[in-house]
């Protein structure tokens, strides 16, 4: 690699400057402390694991071992992962390391690395930070993450309007379990429903046994009331079906008294991280934007690898992401040289203040640094900052 | 691996539990503004770039490539390094990203990543915190790097009484010029002298080129005026010589006026990092404990292999290590289940004073909160925080 090219980045990986640096230190923080707040407990996770233990969740999200850089471990030899996800972490940590019996909160913020961007545009390491609910299977437990996943935004100033979605793998699951479909059949519909396509679900769905429901699902996804009219009377006497509906509904009424400026709308046929959700999920976005801001949802049983099975539900969000295009003007004062009382008094005041106060060095002048916006000078009435 | 493993670590990284977690990113925050108030400004360096990259700087810091992580771009296809040590990725932003003219100062935090812990009990995945000053070659550059590195320790809240060592490579370089000694008994000086093997040190000064100066430098490597009565007057009239050797008396005398609370030392042939510095080392340690709590100096040249040589001097600590010991109790206030006006109100009022309030989840119970240690309770008064 000549010189000239040492300082490349490889892609999906950038620096963070100062303007910019400042934003997001200053969100990590704002989240940080709503979640504190609301009793979420800060954990650091360790950014290595051995691979089996990361793993042991990649059997429910397959996705996930995919993005997982794999690193031999010199001390013991063995394979080790470096955390694309910090919630199976989490998890672990629930399950095993500090296991609770009641009802357990956690929170986290930290870099992840990714083998591939997930999605357009997407960083390969992005600075994941999010909560996780363990130990609560009921939709009180939901109502407060979404509540939470929302309070985050809106804590770091993203007071856009909102678009929520929300959705159930119960739905869909209990439409397959009534039908008995193969393994294949579920996939392609899934795949199906994924793709939005539509003329394909219709001719897809007239094979399959109970297939009228399949095509209303994917038809009507979008609207619980029109959809169940159009369900077949033995998926509405179903209870996991009705169980599933019903927290949708309720989450859907809940959300939008408490969230009125936030659109919120349902995708019954939204099966993004089918196989790792075990009940509600949703996702945030800004206005045209198909990247969610942020999503999470419910995912039971997840410390079952770790030995302890629990009741789980979280959101996690990338924080670049966040704060897309949010540049902050850095203004420094600038000081003379010298070692005065005075002078060094009237320096730490300005500081004391919260402003970045920069001594020159030696024989430096104030134009040595482009940044500076003021300046410390000596007047009658002492050190005072005047702008540049 | 048996599920009852898959919670095991790798030897040197941890879990940091919220009674710690919280201490370290307090200690994070304050040393940060710390920073920023000095005119430092904050930089996210990214956690993976290329070998050749960070490696550009490993011809300087052997030991550097040794503890790099190394991973395969599924990309390019190229070898990717996993951060060890964020400072050469500064030096790359200072040198290409942000080539500024005059002084640039630049402070970051991060977790690195190490394939051995390099020292005793140290982690293999250290949170460095560090600043570095690039552009000023002068001492007073150097005074204002340590000024700094205390005055973050300081802010942290670590005030027990330090032990600052100083050396300054240029001071043995100058003799082994003079002596026009070869590499190998360069090296094999520099290596008796880490030793502090005093007898052998001896023994082989007697062997070779100006001799009593290096046996002297060894002997009396912390009494600088001890030393220069006992050094050849060759070696007193060389410039080199006199610039390293007033460099580190004045710092000494300097850094003792404005920290009469730290004890100063010198250390003439402390060459830890030899290769990689220039000119003014500096470590600081608590009492009792032989590794250093934050170290730095100057490594004048760096950027040259981004295309850009420049003056630069820095520190650098593991916040990990700064916490030790340190724990915070965590105090709950648990606020009963419902969406009552009165009730939200009266916790948001308590979150606002930076209390964590956690509001119970349907039927839940006080108890189901381990680490309560109040309840809102609702009174003739209204509702009101009560111990548990």
């Amino acid at each position: 690699m000549p010189i000239s090219e040492t300082w490349l980045l490889p892609d999906g990986v950038a620096d963070v400057l100062p303007e910019q640096a400042q934003v997001i230190e200053n969100m990590r923080r704002q989240a940080l402390d709503f979640l504190a707040g609301r009793g979420y407990q800060l954990v650091y996770t360790p950014f290595i694991e051995y691979l089996e233990s990361l793993s042991s969740l990649s059997a429910l999200n397959q996705d996930l071992d995919l993005v997982t850089f794999k690193l031999i471990d010199q001390i013991s030899g063995r394979l080790l992962g470096v955390r694309a996800d910090m919630t199976p972490q989490v998890a672990r940590i629930d399950a095993h390391v500090r296991p609770i019996a009641g009802v357990a909160r956690y929170c986290y913020a930290g870099t992840t690395l990714h083998t591939k961007p997930q999605g357009l545009a997407a960083s390969r390491a992005p600075l994941q930070l999010g909560a996780e609910l363990f130990g609560h299977d009921g939709v009180d437990a939901d109502l407060e993450m979404i509540d939470t996943m929302l309070g985050v935004l809106n804590s770091v100033g993203i007071t856009e309007k909102l678009h929520l979605d929300l959705g159930h793998v119960g739905i869909f699951r209990s439409l397959v379990k009534i039908a008995g479909l193969t393994q294949d059949q579920e996939n392609h519909l899934s795949e199906l429903y994924q793709r939005k396509a539509l003329p394909e679900l219709k001719a897809y769905t007239a094979t399959i046994q109970n297939g009228a429901d399949f095509e209303a699902l994917g038809r009507l996804s979008g609207d619980l009331d029109q959809l169940v009219d159009n369900l077949s009377s033995e998926v509405r006497a179903d209870a996991d079906f009705s169980h599933a509906f019903d927290t949708l509904k309720s989450t859907v009424e809940q959300i939008q008294s408490r969230w009125s400026q936030v659109s919120v709308g349902v995708d019954v046929v939204e099966l993004r991280s089918y196989h790792y959700h075990t009940g509600l999920m949703f996702a945030v976005y800004a206005p045209n934007n198909a990247t969610p801001l942020a999503q999470g949802g419910r995912y039971d049983g997840i410390g079952e690898h770790f030995g302890r099975a629990r009741a789980a539900t979280g959101f996690s969000c990338d924080l670049y992401r966040l704060v897309a295009d949010q540049f902050q003007t850095i203004e420094i004062v600038v000081a003379p040289a010298g070692r005065d009382a005075d002078l060094l008094q009237a320096i730490e005041s300005v500081r004391a203040k919260g402003q970045q106060v920069l001594q020159l060095l030696g024989q430096d002048q104030f134009d040595s640094v482009p940044q500076a916006s003021h300046k410390l000078v000596k007047t009658d009435a002492g050190w005072q900052v005047q702008a540049i």
